[in-house]
């Protein structure tokens, strides 16, 4: 599939970092949804770098122009293409060190991939730039999600080695939380204490000229049980897919995640119960997901972030024009640390994989006429 | 897709746990390669529970009956299915809990997914067992990398907190933990002292009527640089897609994984150089996979398989015929720990992804002329 | 997708003439639609050869084993398996002439692609017995189709030349025809007159070790208006994929087809009234399909069979193992027109694809609240 | 799928006929190959009306915008966008008919499908103005192609009842034929006196305000035996899928199409032989497809192209705000033949197919090592 991704919903993805504009095109939406462009211009914001020591100074307006799909408004039921022009690009930055292929990136295996026709400036198609498009049409799933009640956020759990306050267990104590990240344009922390400390640690490693990683996590709740799908289209493999597209996202664990391995079944088990008529759990180690279907209990799942490959220290590498050791000093404009733009992108892909999943499970009950 | 998965090539994968049969169609493999029943029996013996205080005493024969696309013992181009059928099912130890959702299980998810239509029987299409089907195809898939010198394997890293040996770092070497690993039809482990230990764990949470999990790390080596795709099917998309379709998977992490979180970007950065013409990297914190693409270094990953569900000790469920809380005794014939028959599944289950992988490849390479 | 097709549902096919079995895979059929296996013998029978002059005197009880999907006599969710075995097998009659392709077939074409490791014996995967196991899958969403007051049928058009009546313009009417037809076990005609003299011009060719063609005409009434998908997922476009897998079946058209190239713009567009408060077209050109979009007037196409190209004449070919020219005579079974077999394959497929189209439209109408 | 289809490749279409830009997202190809930009222009040139009585007087640019994929002048292994605005369009004309389903439109079916919140504006993007991008995404199909010595072309083989000249069996003469047509910017025809009496009929039928239709014939000459896939996408069900995605076709045929239903087997097979060591037919009645497999004889197949639907005659309708019959007299400026504009995107939506398949089948060759 590649570029496009997908079951009752699809995805495409398209775009270079230093070329003429990157987008995508999302297909399946029904006719009819509102379509809130300041909605989506804000989540927008929040990917976007702002400087201040946190993010490359290479700021753009990331405007979003819809191309199709989109009527007096409303969806139209066709296609609809979301496209971002790249204009604060300076390629000659790239140009300098042309050929040395960065550490951490994907210089060295796409150029063998593509057989060294590649778009090389600025990663191109493998830049974090192109997660721009992702975020735009996310939010646009977002929006719809959220006519339906269901809300959904991401916060730097862990930034430097250092975390955040947890998400809580009360589903309306985590609603209030997921609200609060949602609404914040800033730094995306439960606890803005914890957001200063990270803060003051990403511009420590920024002025050593080296950059930090960290965690993400998200959470969903007012999610139907009954979503997801067997044998491979379970919540947690249509997420992950997703999820490991974001450039940078290295590991993904759902509710417990790796700490199952240290837990006795006693332990893991979510022991279940009936409140106000409706089946609970008393724990949600599972994160919501009970053999790839989900519970009705809040999705929580955390990823993991590497630290930005574009450090300012010199590296050794190899010039892939002339197959020799080389070394590098990268110059330009990078950030030390993505986790806080990431995480909408996050968000993001979570509210179209949702989307999709619920889609499809509105086609299988409509077949059986419930 | 649901129960159809992959790119160039495509596995189905049906069945219920306590139904006629389970089985797989994989579609895709070129015409004329060797089909060895030997080694397909072999993998699916790995997987095959033995009793032994460590597995079910439910034992299958677990023979693999091929119904098409095979002939005179090579491929012929068109699907090849797999069947094993149900034998040793004993649906009445399920039926004394019938309408008792097990913690842990898929019963109440299935359950409202399937408005009370799904194959409750020993967790129906949710069962571990229908991952034999899943076996046998990668069985086919890894034969043919082999083939083309590609080699993979999967150790138990980790069972109830007890660690085996770590993969070595040199490739000759790793090759060669790995085809101890691929010949030994036991317990799954670098350090046979470790797995000693770790079968004694085993043994005495199976005592207590409990259970353990742990974490699975699979390498594969000889791999080319090149395979994966952006956006949407990296390699970690890819085979993240189908580890998560593996029941009880609930994390998946590559290379350094949630370890980048404390890293900075000069110590996560792989450096480069070239050894004998080739390019090589000194560390190999990404897991062999830098931008969703392989990068010719071994690609190793780790995912945590949670403690089995099934427990003797008393839990606190609903009833799910009556919607009212209820406790329940688990009865049959249960795995204390699926460490050691999952790691072939995950071994499976990876051979049948990179196969994709490189197919999807060698068609563009075609395309392209080279 | 090779060997799988479908959107909302996929339908896998596997197996091979003279195979141990073929089958396919039934994935995305809701829980709880009941399972009537008298019904789906009842087409099974209809596809089934059955002697006489008609049909070859190779006949298969052709029973349809289902290994996984159903409980208690309902769908459960997870795919539907159907299996049928092959038995009546005289690989004998192909060893004689094995290595001249026939004309026709696919022998040549078929080797070319499988570099010779083809399973020849009967024409392997491109035998018209694989069409047992559509058939299968298709009464399956034949019965859920019926459900929803959706009825189709086939019938022969056009045999040896000799035309059958035509479908009635009135609803009514046409469903009269089409359920005359459904439950008519024996040569799918409108008018049995025409049907008498369509089987002994069959005879008259098989008398001369010859064979005929002809066309079949689909019609299904009660479908609701709206369902398929732009701009590559036309109800056109779905129907005609499927159709076009159907072994000997080289034309496909819709409404007046061919026809329109001989009409004016004021000939062929239908004219739209309100009937009883809904949009009636007053002719149907279209064939029940405007823009790829099912109007709600009844869905009418036609394909054309080619004749069976198992003859028992002398024929011009050539021996794939030594690539030289040489002389084939065919022996063995066959039949000396397939149109009263290939009727119900076509009623099957297209049920499987309107189902399909069903599913999606379900889940987006679910998707906006409608 | 929708708005994607492919296999190795992903073609993904979007916009409406008066939205801001209609595009395509090619997915697939390779990296390095070059890309022409006069050659797609000169494709595109021939879609574009031209007026002179023959054409709509809505004239556009259609200059090809390359959003991504293309670096340096030649593919990167990225998505291709291709984006072209809508600029000549003047919604003011179908204001004044809004809520009137036009007959032969997809007005009514959009209308239900969409349930009011389709763009009417032109037939949005049910217009064959998304044809455009379809065309500039086949066009650099077309050019590998030719790469590889595949070449292919459409004539109007049937215009208001008139023929063209037939393509020649050989090939060598097919090919020289399919050159002509291919360099020819005016009427697609093989004889250019059948090219004058067809557009002598076409105005005709302009001055009484009416339209026709007619027969588009495609070949393909040096295309490889062994492309295509049992059992769901034979080359007949991959092109036929995409073609009727074409507005306007409403029939597809390969070879001697519905001739077949008059043949006898012994007519109908196209009897072998070898020449110069190559396997050949000595008739190509199958359209050089056998088993849903090319032979690597020329690829024949017809389309039927409806009249255009849009007319100035009086139309009996239906408005869809009210419900009510109502009465249509459409102005704007329409096509009253789409033939030899069709030609192109007929010839481009073949290219993309058979790249596909090209590709596929280069996957497996590659997986096998051969």
């Amino acid at each position: 599939m590649s570029n496009t991704f997908g079951g009752a919903l699809k995805l495409t993805i398209f775009g270079e970092s230093h070329g003429a504009a990157i987008g995508a095109v999302l297909d399946g939406l029904a006719a009819g949804h509102l379509v809130d462009e300041t909605y989506i211009a804000f989540q927008m914001d929040k990917r976007r770098a702002r400087g201040g020591g946190l993010s490359t100074t290479r700021t753009e307006a990331d405007k979003v122009k819809i191309l199709s799909g989109v009527f007096n408004g409303r969806t139209t039921g066709t296609p609809v293409t979301l496209v971002i022009e790249n204009q604060n690009t300076r390629s000659g930055d790239y140009a300098k060190t042309a050929g040395l292929a960065r550490p951490g990136h994907a210089d060295y295996t796409a150029h063998v991939k593509y057989a060294g026709f590649e778009d090389w400036r600025g990663g191109g198609h493998f830049s974090g730039r192109i997660t721009a498009a992702l975020t735009a049409a996310g939010a646009l799933c977002q929006s719809i999600l959220a006519g339906q009640g269901i809300l959904l956020a991401t916060h730097a759990a862990r930034v430097a080695g250092l975390p955040d306050a947890p998400y809580a267990f009360d589903e309306a104590a985590l609603r209030a939380q997921l609200e609060a990240v949602e609404k914040n344009p800033g730094f995306p922390v439960l606890d803005e204490a914890a957001g200063e400390k990270m803060q003051a640690a990403i511009r420590a490693a920024a002025a050593e000229g080296d950059s930090v990683g960290g965690i993400l996590e998200t959470a969903a709740v007012g999610l139907p049980a009954g979503l997801g799908q067997p044998f491979f289209d379970s919540v947690e493999s249509e997420l992950s897919h997703l999820l490991f597209s974001i450039p940078a996202i290295k590991a993904v664990e759902f509710g417990a995640g790796f700490g199952f391995a240290e837990m006795k079944g006693s332990e893991a088990n979510d022991p279940l119960t009936v409140e106000n008529g409706r089946v609970k759990a008393l724990t949600n180690h599972c994160g919501g997901v009970n053999g790839g279907i989900t519970s009705g209990m809040p999705l929580v799942f955390r990823t993991c972030v590497r630290p930005t490959s574009s450090i300012y220290k010199q590296q050794q590498t190899v010039d892939l024009s002339t197959n020799e050791p080389a070394t590098l000093q990268i110059h330009g404009r990078h950030d030390p640390c993505i986790l806080h733009r990431a995480a909408i992108v996050q968000t993001a892909a979570t509210a179209f994989g949702l989307l999709d999943l619920l889609t499809q499970n509105g086609g299988e009950q409509r077949q059986a006429g419930r």
